[in-house]
This record gives C-alpha cells, sequence and structure tokens, in this order.
C-alpha cells in the first residue's frame, strides 16, 4: 500500500472519488491511501450514500482533511470494514489530544462516523468502482462551512498535515498486518 | 446476525472454531456471535495460526471470555478486518473501566490485540472452513494460567457475562451497519 | 428481504431496472422485490438484452405487472437462477386459475418465459449493475399492445394487485429459505 | 454439462456427494448430472445437512432414483438455486402423471422438497466441495424402507430410467440456458 | 470458447473494446475470441491503460491484426494472465518464420508484448467490463504509421489472416485445456 | 512474491503440496515460489490430478528439480494460467540451451507441459487449497527413474540451481507485472 499526502489543496466535489483516482492523478499505483486539505462541496450528482439523497443531504466544510482509499480485488463488505477500521484509527489517534484540549467524554466512532457528543467531526463514504473498491473519509479542519453541528480538527488543536501522515502510516500497517493475517492461517473445517 | 451467550462453561481447544458450531452446537442458524466461558488450552493440532505453530506458542488460560463469529459469503480479508473491529470494539468498550480501575495508559489495540502496555488481555485468530469465514477471539477473565504477562477482565472489575452481553450486542450493530452500507451505495466510475 | 406494491401505476421503460431502484425510490434498503403496474415500454437504449437488441425487438404492452428484483453479493448466474425460479413461482401460482379459466394444457415455464400453448404471458430480463444482481419480470395484465401472440392476466381472471402480493410473499420465502440452506450445511471432500 | 445414466445399481450413502465423483467414477469430465438407482442410507457420519443432523434424522429408503449434479466456479447461493430449479423441473415432469395416477391436488414444490399432500418424495441437499458446489437430489421408486410418510414413482406409475434420461435431459437445457443468459446482457447502471 | 475472423476491416478505436462486442455485432455467444484488420487509432477518451494516459501515449498503426478476447465469470488478474497466454501464443506461432525471416535472437515476450530486439511487434491490454473480462491485443501488419520502432508481420513474412485463424485456434485449444484443468482435480489439505 | 531455493533435497511425494508449505516450513510469508531438488515418488493418495488417477499413471523420477507456487485469494482458472505461465517462462528460458546441446526442433509447451518431440520434460499440476491456489511443477534431472521417455535437464546441460534461481527470479517478475497490470486499467462499458 502507498501512500502520500498532496500538497496542493483541493476542492472535494465528489469527482475524485474515482477509480486509479491516485494513480492517474498522483502516480500511486496499486492499493493506496491518499490525503488532501480543501474545502467540501459534493454536488447532488457526484453524492453516492443513498442515504444522503435521501435526505437531499448539503455535505459541505470550508475546509476538510481528506482521505482517499482504493484497494483491489475486495468486495464492498471489506470496503466497509476497512473504512470503520479507518474510522477507528483516526478515532484513537486524535482522542488524547480530544480530551485534553475538550475534556471527557472524549470522542466516539459510530459506525463510519466520528462525535464528541452531538458534534461530528466526520464524514465518510465507501463504495465501488468496476475496478476497485474505494472510501472518502474526511475530517472537518474548521467548523465554518458546515451544515449541522461539527466537532473540528481547530477545535482538538491538531495540525491536519501531521495528522494525515500519522494516519495513513498507521492504516498502512494496518492493512499489511490484515493482507499478512490472510495468509499464514489454516484452514478449519 | 445471531449471538447467544453459552451459560455452561467450556474449556476452548481449538475444535470449537469449526465451521456450524452455532449452528450444530446452539442452534444458531446463519451469521452469528456466540460467548461462552471457560479454560483455554489448544493442542498444536488445532492451532491454526502459522505464527504461533512457528513459534511453538503456548495458548492457554484458566479462565478465559471466549466469542465465536462466524459469517458466510465473505473472503478471509473480510474476516480479518471484522476480527479488528471486534477487537477495536472490545477495546472501545472497556477502555473507561480500564482507566477507572488503572489509570492511564489505558488499553490499546493493536491489530488484533489489546494491550495494557505489555500485558496482553486478549487472543485471536480469523481464519476460513470451507463453507464460512470464522474468528476466535477471548479474553482473559484470570492471569492465571496464561504462558505470558496479561490483563484480564478482574484486574479491570469487569464481569464476562455482562460484557459478553453488552459486546455482541455492539457487533451485532457493527456487522448490521456494515451490511447495510453495502446496500444503500451507488458506484463509482 | 423487503417487498412493496407500489401503488402509483408507472411506464416501464426499462430505467427501473438500475441499482437502488427500491431504496431510493421507495425506501426499501436491502435485497428487495418491489411490484407495480404500468404500460411497458422499452426504448432501444435501455434494453440489456443481447438477443432483444439483435432481433430489434419490440418490448411493449399497454398494461402489465412488473416486479423488480434486487440482491447484493450475487453473480449473474445465481441472478439468472432467481429469475428462473421466480417464474417458476409465478407459473405454479397462477396455473391454477388458469387451468380453470383456459383448460388444458395449462402454464408452461420454458427458461424465464411462461407459456399457454403460444400464447406468451411474460417478459423478463436478469442483469448485473455494478453493485447488485437485478431483475426485471412482468407479465400482460391485458393483451392490448403487445406486439406478439400475448396471454394476460385478464384472460385467468387474476387480479394483478392480489397476485402480485401473493407472489412476492412467495419469492420472499423462497430467498429465506435458500439463504437457510447455505448456511447449515457441512462441506463435503 | 455431460450426464450419464450409470446401469450399475448403488446403495447411496453419502459417499457419493463428493467431488469429481462423475468424472473419477464415470469419467464425465466438467458441470455434470448423473443418475442411478438404488437403496438410500446415510450415516451419520455422511449427513451434511444441519437440520437433518440436529433432529437425528433417519434418511432412507429400500430403492430410490439418485441425482448428483456438480458444478464448478459457483458458490452455495447458486447450488441452492439450481437445487430447487432441479426440483421444479423434476415437479413440472412427473405431475401430469400424477394427476392421472392420484388425482388432484398434485405434485407441489416446497423449497427443495417435492410432495403430494403430506406423503414426501424426494429428499435433497446442496453443500461445497472445495473445488466445486454439489447437489445430491433423490426421489422414491419404492416406499418401502421410507422412515416417514412417502410418495414414490411407483405410485404414480413413472419409469424411473426413463425419467432420468428425461430430467437430465430437461436439466442440462435450463443449466446451458442459464449459462448463456449470463453472456449476452448488458449492465444496468 | 467461439472465434471468428471477421472480414471487414475496421478502424480500432478503442470502442471495440467493450462488452459483448462479439455478440452484437458477430453473433457469437458465450466466451469467444475474433479477429480482424485494419488501423489501428486510439483517442485518448477511449484509452483505457492508465500507463498510456500518464504517458500521454500515441497508440496507432496504419494497419494491424487486432484481436478481441472476452471471457465471463474471471477476474482481471485471470484477464491479465490470458492476455500473456496470449502472447506466448503468438510468440512460439510466429517466432520460427521471424528466425527465418530476421535471424537471431528471435522474437521475445515481456509481459503483455512481443519484441524484436528494441522493435515492438505488439500492443495490449486487459481490463473488465461491468459483465465480463475483455484483452484488446495488436500486432503489426505494416510498420507504417507507427509512433516507436516496430517490428511487423510483412516484417517475417506472415499473412495476417491465416496467423489470425492459426492462432485463434491454438488460443481457443489452451481455454479449454485451462477449463478442463480447473475441473479435474483433488483439492490439497 | 517471495522466493526461496531450499538446500536440503527432499523427495516430493506429493505432502509438500498444501498450504503454507512455503511459511511454515520455510518462512515465507504470503505469495510465493520455492524450489527444492530431490526424487520424486507420489503416491496414489497424493495424486490430485483426477487425469492420473484415472490413468493409474506412475509419476516419479530419481532427481528432479521443483517448484511449489503459493498464491492468495485466486480461483483455480487463476492457477493453471499462472502455471501455463510458469511452463512458458521455463521453455523459454532453457530453450536456446536446448538447441546448443540438442538442436532442432527445439522445446515445446504443451498446455502445462515441455516436450522436446516426444521426450517429456516436466511434470505439474495446479489445485486448491482451503487457504490459496498452488501449483507444484517439476523438471526432470535426471531421466533415471522415470517411467516414460523423458529429457532432462542434464541433456541439455544445465544446472538446475542455477535454473531454479534464474526462473523464480522471471517468474516473480511476471506474477508482479500482472499484479500491477490489474491495479492500472480504466474499465470499459
Amino acid at each position: 500500500m502507498l501512500s502520500q499526502f498532496i500538497e496542493k489543496k483541493m476542492t472535494y466535489d465528489g469527482t475524485q472519488l474515482r477509480s486509479l483516482f491516485a494513480y492517474l492523478d498522483h502516480g500511486l499505483l496499486g492499493p493506496s491511501v491518499v490525503a488532501f486539505r480543501g474545502p467540501c462541496n459534493i454536488s447532488f450528482d457526484h453524492m453516492v450514500d443513498g442515504e444522503d439523497l435521501l435526505a437531499q443531504a448539503v455535505i459541505a466544510g470550508d475546509d476538510m482533511l481528506h482521505f482517499i482509499i482504493e484497494v483491489f480485488d475486495r468486495d464492498l463488505f471489506s470496503g466497509v470494514a476497512l473504512q470503520r477500521l479507518f474510522a477507528s484509527i483516526c478515532r484513537d489517534y486524535l482522542n488524547p489530544q480530544a480530551l485534553r484540549a475538550l475534556g471527557e467524554p472524549g470522542l466516539v466512532r459510530d459506525g463510519d462516523d466520528i462525535y464528541y457528543s452531538d458534534r461530528k467531526l466526520s464524514i465518510s463514504i465507501a463504495t465501488k468502482s468496476p475496478v476497485s473498491t474505494m472510501v472518502h473519509f474526511a475530517m472537518n479542519v474548521t467548523n465554518k462551512g458546515t451544515p449541522v453541528k461539527t466537532l473540528s480538527l481547530e477545535d482538538i488543536g491538531v495540525k491536519p498535515e501531521i495528522a494525515a501522515e500519522d494516519i495513513m502510516k498507521l492504516f498502512k500497517a494496518e492493512y499489511l498486518s490484515i493482507m499478512a493475517a490472510t495468509q499464514k492461517v489454516r484452514p478449519v473445517p
């Protein structure tokens, strides 16, 4: 698994969640996680979460830390499970700083979301392209421009670029260790 | 997904990690998680983790809280990802009590293991049967009889039966929400 | 598996055969079968059966009873097998009334079609979306507007709405029993 | 798909339900359906239906018409769906003769079983081998030696050998037409 | 597997690499290999090889011998492996004539390409459609119009139509023998 | 993909073709190819090729160069395709030396076999374990002890250990390049 923090800020509008984004736009061949910073503004046409479509949700924020994960040869179930492990990794990484900055009750992962009480830190979706399985996961850098009550990395005093690198490193380790775990076990009857 | 706490204590010797254990021994048809309490003593013949086999590991404990998960139609990658989500759920559930009982640094999930500093709380393996994907996950109820430096539910003041029910409930919710997430998303190009 | 009879009449033009139709348009999350009534008029652009495309077939009818089935995690072979079981269920359900109304030889299932002698009662196709496997199955309510010699539910005196509910109930039971049958069997060598 | 009626009578004891039975014992390479006649007596060790195991069922008969189907590259869901189509084909083939011989209400398929009122004509199981998906389907030739209330081919005046050839022919046509249906369809969005 | 040499010359512009090309345009139902002759000129929009896209490659030739392979029920890994076997078959078939015409060092297969020293004979890509796995493989009939240093069938004195028929025959035999090899083997522990 | 030449000579008796052989016996985790030298003597019990079983074949040789390949997450079709690419790589690697030593017609790959006229150089089988796909491929080092007319590496003057290292290096490059080819391509409609 390759990873890269893309220095150039970009507006995430949903079009980045397409197969081979990391390869064709950033040269990363194979399973990958990339991160970048920028506003979020997903048009209805590029919204893929049926729940959001039904709710006619506004998904937006003035500055978010975005991650795009792509893996190959996996079904969507695996993609969603990876998405939640990614959320869990983010939560575990950020929680000590959240507790220092804001006190109890700390961050809670609920499915693919991270909350601090009723304040939502993140958005995410996992889906399929015809050749791969993909995840978008993003956390507010600021609460500005978000349509609901949110928490942001600013609130907990975390620098997005450093968090991005650390989280991608942790996720790569998790992915590699999952792969290894599938290649070292005997079957049962 | 069905779940059941099996009241009868059983020694986990590795033979319980077989397809349809929950159905044939406890009547649970379909994806399931069952829990029971009892010693752990896995003979070399029923050890399926290649790492343990290579290390000629002793896997034992006088009293552990065991979980056996079975899902259908999933590859081993999904099984390992579910295993780690299960570990993450256990860690998140137990950590507040661990902090109260033992103070910092609290519990840490590392792959499929849960640690408190250098004390190991859990053992786990995910594998394939010819008809399903299976996970064994167990946490020490006591530190007696364990071959390494361990932490136990006793140390953190958690009643195994209550923890089992709570954790199975959380895992079922996670599993159902993963399933739903695979059935409500539009594809990307 | 969820089911719903959609009260509002709709022209089936082929666009309804798309992933998440039941979820995004009717709120049914997960494997589903929905039914509705309305004309059939499939433009060449939305025709997916290669045989029809090669034959430049006209697929039309003034009033049909439509079913759309969506299942997840299954290949197209499974989808076609389900389609034929659906046809078999329809045939078995309708045949007693067909015999009463029209006498011998009764209805015959041939692949995914149902016939009474040379009169065609139904049309059907099974295909893949990027996230699911889908079936359209429809039976003439009237023979008006059909391009070939047809049989209709009118001919056999069946009320489409009642048949729809009954058939969806039978199909749900079949689907659930197939699922159960995949989760209760030991492997063979 | 190849088929063969095996002239030599054999007791079906469950061991015939193993991968490559048709190839290694009868030279049929690839997807196949074979039929033979003989008693049925399945020991507990070779019983693979969990429901039968839980019920400690006796599965026996003095003379049955057995079919063994093997397909490759298919999951168990497909195997069960094929099994039910096979049952449906048998029911449709035998019913006219059943009606002539016994009158109403005729044969009914219920899941993988065929009944005449409360008399059971058939037994069946679909399962996985490590390299294929397999079905055993058998119908009583006589009611002798059966542990429950049964119907037999004798009762409806059907010659087993002829029925076997006819049914295998119909099933082969169904299988080939399913295969073709998976190779002639355009995807939907 | 069906095959056909399409007599009519066509410009390969990338649009031919779509699912059911052989069926909808030439009536070949099921796994297939078709060949035709014509110029090659792939627009950027129909270029599917990410490497070419990144390199902004020109893929062109005034006259090439094109093959389009389609198989069903296979992942892309299988498709790429088949592509390389196809390249290997071409190389083995053409090499004796290449040696006679041009002497040492003869043709070399490198991945999906065939070279004579630094002269490239072929282009190829394997990819997925939503319903199948597809390969385009083409060899220069002439070196005219090619953007790099090439070898052509003219150089080695091979008549494209005859080569096409021979190569398709060899590939069909290979494919059928691979299929057979998956249906005649016992599993290992 | 990892590779290793195992220095210790071993008799290949079929038991080495089991999942995780490379990991549990030689510490290679993940997809792998290992080679070793030794006699070949496969008992009927460990023969997995149905063709050999039907023919009651004797598979033996006093000294052979053995390769065992294991890959994960692939079906048997892929395994057989890899097996044939492996045979093709061996043939291409050895042929120049075969021509120097023995003259025309050189080595020919036919399916998974390599021949020099009617002299057989190699044996091979591809099969499934419950957790992986495996290939055994072996070439005679000597013609002694072989039950049919054979060619050996001795005949063509090739040192087995050097050939093993070279061939494993070529196969690893092929495998990696196949993997890359599955992760750099856009889908087609």
